[in-house]
């Protein structure tokens, strides 16, 4: 069975390694894990950045479930490239889920980018749009995608010191994904 | 043929009323423009925000073509609740067409928000993670699955005074889509 591995750990500067290693991990619970950077493209391609969107969709297609790194990514939400890619196995019937290491509440996060304010019974950001308050770690079409097509969004009590090489809540998600893919 | 009408306007204090103004232009066009909020939910219902993605999804399972407001939103890029819905509409085969109303490149948009700097042949955040340097608005999933799905990313030369309400650009997507979804 196959997982396609998203997440912004692409960007680390040790993403080979990361990739291997979380490879490794699914190949202990018998899956094979699809890594982005699995798909070898040269960067001064001048069409580099369509191989790499054909390479990563060719994955997608492949697998049949996505383990998605949620962490948030510059900003209060997930990666975008990640949040992509889930709608697109969500819609495929994949097997979705996905960990954060940050558990932070998504308004909380907004906190600390702008000043949130109560209005009425809302907050609002700095630019006077509501900030979606749940009490979730990030925007509701992410958490439910998860709870209905996988299992719900997995994240730690607090965050691991290293938030972008911390695998325990991957980990979790691979056996997870090996239980339902094999039932 | 309906159109889903995606972005992060619905936070907006008046966002009913620019759902209300989107759809009418797609009525000027031939199109019948679905929009999150058209939807009625209760906000103090035990489960609304399930509530509001099973609405929204269900828009989009309906809907012929997405047009999606991917104006940066909160960090250096767009709604991760359009994202996600990108990703959905894109999978599903769907026409897919999206404007910003920012239009600079994602590189200097996280200059913004941390200390980018190179490295090698790269620029990397404060975090050490490289930036995505195509010299694109936004992460390559999401420009090229406008451009193999739809049309390539609309962007004006300078961003509009009132980037929330301004829909010059969306305009554009709508009539792009009126041609499209009548060949």
């Amino acid at each position: 069975m196959k997982v396609y591995l998203a997440g912004p750990e692409v960007f680390l500067p040790d993403a080979i390694d990361v990739g291997r290693h979380k490879a490794d991990l699914c190949a202990r619970y018998g899956l094979s894990g699809s890594y982005p950077l699995d798909n070898v493209i040269d960067p001064t391609a001048a069409d580099a950045s369509l191989q790499i969107f054909r390479a990563n969709q060719a994955m997608m297609n492949e697998a049949d479930a996505i383990i998605a790194n949620l962490t948030p990514f510059r900003g209060p939400s997930a990666d975008a490239g990640t949040v992509y890619e889930l709608g697109y196995m969500a819609a495929g019937g994949k097997l979705c889920l996905g960990y954060s290491n940050d558990p932070t509440l998504y308004a909380d996060r907004v906190a600390r980018f702008t000043a949130v304010k109560p209005r009425g019974d809302r907050l609002t950001d700095a630019e006077g749009l509501t900030v979606e308050n749940f009490r979730f770690p990030d925007n509701l079409m992410i958490i439910h995608a998860l709870d209905l097509y996988g299992c719900p969004l997995i994240v730690p009590l607090t965050a691991p010191s290293d938030i972008w090489h911390d695998l325990t809540w991957f980990e979790a998600c691979v056996k997870l994904a090996a239980t339902r893919l094999a039932s």
